[in-house]
């Protein structure tokens, strides 16, 4: 247990600030070597780096509509419904976060809109580690699908026998999913950004993955003009603030559940009360024990922070420092901070608010900003699957309205052909309407020389 | 004037490719090096790389109130009207852009919000060439004021006396910027991001600016964790959109208020009338040699495209295909093409609104994805000085009916940490509410194991 106030400034922003990165040069080679091979070679490449990698020889890359619909078939009726019931919650809410267009008349014969449209193509990558994971299909499948994006690409690494999840091709298929490629790695962002022979390029990837794909997409989206990512990724993070009101058996749950997501997942606890943290010493001894995942968590835990403040204020300030992916407020009066609350990618408020909820089923995305980007970087939502842009028409009148400013501030800036734009269209209202050709009819009138 | 049909697929593309940006391995090296002195000796180097670029040896970095007081006085009355004008018209459109919540109860006793914060710091960069840049000021200004961001902060290089110009000044205080500073280039990119004795760092940098402004954004955003920029940079550009009905002599001008930025501006026109390009193309040579900036017009327009289209669907693919920051539509029903836009930075409809207009004063943002970027990125809007996060709060009885669905998928996915902290929860139903420490009382009940 760490207490806050004792600390300097500087101890308390070591305290809050993330493990460093290694600037690991081999893996920045290895990824570009993968990068240059799939642009050079293609499907060759990638079917030999699924080889070296996934220690699978393919026969082709594309899961075909056959595979899926074994796939439903092969499910349980309980797991079947569990999908069903998890994409119903995440449509509800991402429906509702549906772009509305903006338009204003600025002023009488301007009228300013903001508009948006589907990204064309997505590409969404489904890391395929000890287990399958079908919720991340549906965060990322589910928007997708909302947004009407013409193109979803999805890729997973293949299994000892070369197939995917039933869960993943299900939620996948629940989801629309126009092409789904058995494709992982650094290799398979490689195919979304340049294309191959079987995979067409898309404009934006999606997805959480290992180091390789992570510094896949960092390179990618670098030097590929027109290429996009979601957001940076880091280690999954968990911060719980709490008062004495708290049930410490709930919290050594959540901060277990987030710890047994990896070794170097983040864990943080922030309380007033003293004896709230002792017992959730002590409930995390008790129910780690439990866990199957143990060794990971308990790895995890060594790095974790106890931190004990003065009161709930401060909580919040070292939560809003911290700026972390998800946030626990489980306190008498949760809203009461919520108010308060400045940086976080997803919110849990209450007692029966678990994490889990939001992993699964409550209906957020689960796809959050890591590593301090709360700060800047929105949870995934509707809008990432969109880009907004402008749009505008004037009327003669309208614009005459406005060439003084124009023109004026032209003349600051030094642009006179920008200045010109405006006046030639201005100059012509002096002049007929239906003229064939305005300059010869401009020069006659012995105008704009 | 090129015939779209007469090319391959592959000619096409190749004719609407932007110029490879060099991987200039020089620039990126020196735009290192000044950022390593910049973080190493703060201030210090602040100074020294100011005199070293800029020419000049500053006494101090921030700009003081009584200059702008100065600025204020020493300015037109036009001028002062001009700056006002565009600041309110700019106000007026982004005003409406403010973000709103979105509350969903997904089932009963689950509810899910998708809620907004301003970033809390932001520096905005504008640049300083041949003439000051009031406009850009605004652009980024008004946003940042509206959004009620805690920090705005400006940054512009000094002129040869180390003063700011007095527009600059003008169009700030308009904005309520907090702090303003005499500093330029990647040293200015440099202070936001890192900080140093004079300049506290900013969470995120918007704004134009030079290779070395655009470089240290770039470096800086993959480097500083937490730290984020605006959006990719590429040359300025235009593509029009025009039929038999459009006037030459107006796309001419707006032609040319595109090619006057730089040397490396893209201009492109495409039309299904023969007769059009061959009158735009005298209208630009008579038009041109009017310009003061024709010079760099000139070289601009050697790399200009005008393409000869079958009908206007096929123009309008065109300009799908290269995804244009500007796009002008100016046919007899602009309305109609606009329909079949998907990729636009700001889009111009019909004979009266030339690009100028929306570069200053129709209240759209100027700030746009270049580069082919308008097919992921938006336009720069209230949103960017925003981020959204999600809240949720569950009763016991949500989670209850969630329960089921939420366990079968930990299973699905090997998590019984995330399992737990849910059926944790949910046993204590049977318990009393209010007891101190509910493990105990689990215990006693010979729950929980």
């Amino acid at each position: 247990m760490i207490i806050w106030k004792n600390l300097t400034a500087e101890q308390q922003q070591a305290l809050l600030d993330r493990p460093a990165i290694a600037n690991n040069e081999q893996l920045s080679k290895q990824v570009a070597d993968i990068l240059s091979q799939v642009k050079e070679q293609g499907d060759q490449a990638l079917f030999s780096l699924t080889e070296k990698f996934d220690g699978i020889a393919l026969s082709s890359l594309q899961v075909t509509q056959t595979q899926v619909e074994q796939a439903k078939k092969a499910l349980s009726t309980e797991r079947l419904a569990a999908i069903n019931t998890a994409y119903e919650q995440i449509k509800s809410f991402h429906q509702a976060q549906q772009p509305q267009d903006v338009v204003v008349e600025t002023r009488p014969g301007v009228i300013c809109a903001l508009t948006s449209q589907a990204i064309e193509s997505v590409g969404l990558y489904i890391p395929a580690g000890s287990a399958p994971l079908p919720s991340t299909v549906l965060m990322l499948g589910v928007p997708a699908q909302l947004a009407n994006c013409d193109r979803k690409v999805l890729v997973c690494p293949p299994d000892q026998n070369g197939k995917l999840a039933n869960e993943v091709l299900v939620a996948a298929d629940l989801c629309n999913i126009d092409e789904i490629y058995t494709l992982g790695g650094a290799q398979a962002i490689a195919a979304l950004a340049y294309g191959s022979q079987t995979i067409k390029p898309v404009c934006k990837v999606f997805g959480p993955g290992n180091r390789f794909v992570t510094e896949a997409k960092k390179q990618l989206s670098q030097q590929v003009p027109g290429f996009a990512i979601d957001m940076p990724a880091g280690p999954s993070e968990v911060l719980v603030i709490a008062d004495s009101n708290s049930k410490p058996a709930f919290i050594a749950a959540d901060l277990l559940s987030q710890a047994e997501h990896g070794p170097d997942s983040q864990v943080v606890l922030v309380s007033e009360s003293e004896s709230l943290i002792t017992e959730v010493e002590q409930a995390l001894a008790q129910q780690l024990a439990q866990l199957s995942r143990r060794d990971i968590a308990q790895q995890a835990l060594t790095q974790s922070r106890l931190i004990l403040t003065d009161n709930l204020t401060t909580a919040v300030q070292v939560s809003n420092q911290y700026a972390p992916e998800h946030l626990i407020i489980q306190t008498k009066d949760p809203k009461a901070q919520l108010t308060q609350i400045r940086n976080a990618g997803s919110v849990f408020l209450g007692a029966y608010t678990p994490e889990s909820a939001g992993d699964y089923a409550s209906g957020t995305n689960h796809v959050l900003p890591t590593y301090g980007y709360s700060k800047v970087c929105s949870s995934l939502s509707l809008a990432d699957f969109y880009r907004r842009f402008t749009v505008q028409e004037i009327t003669k009148a309208g614009l005459a309205s406005l060439a003084p400013c124009i023109t004026e501030l032209t003349d600051a800036e030094g642009l006179d052909g920008h200045k010109r734009a405006v006046t030639i269209r201005l100059e012509q209202q002096a002049t007929q309407e239906q003229t064939a050709n305005p300059i010869e009819q401009s020069k006659q009138q012995g105008e704009g020389q």
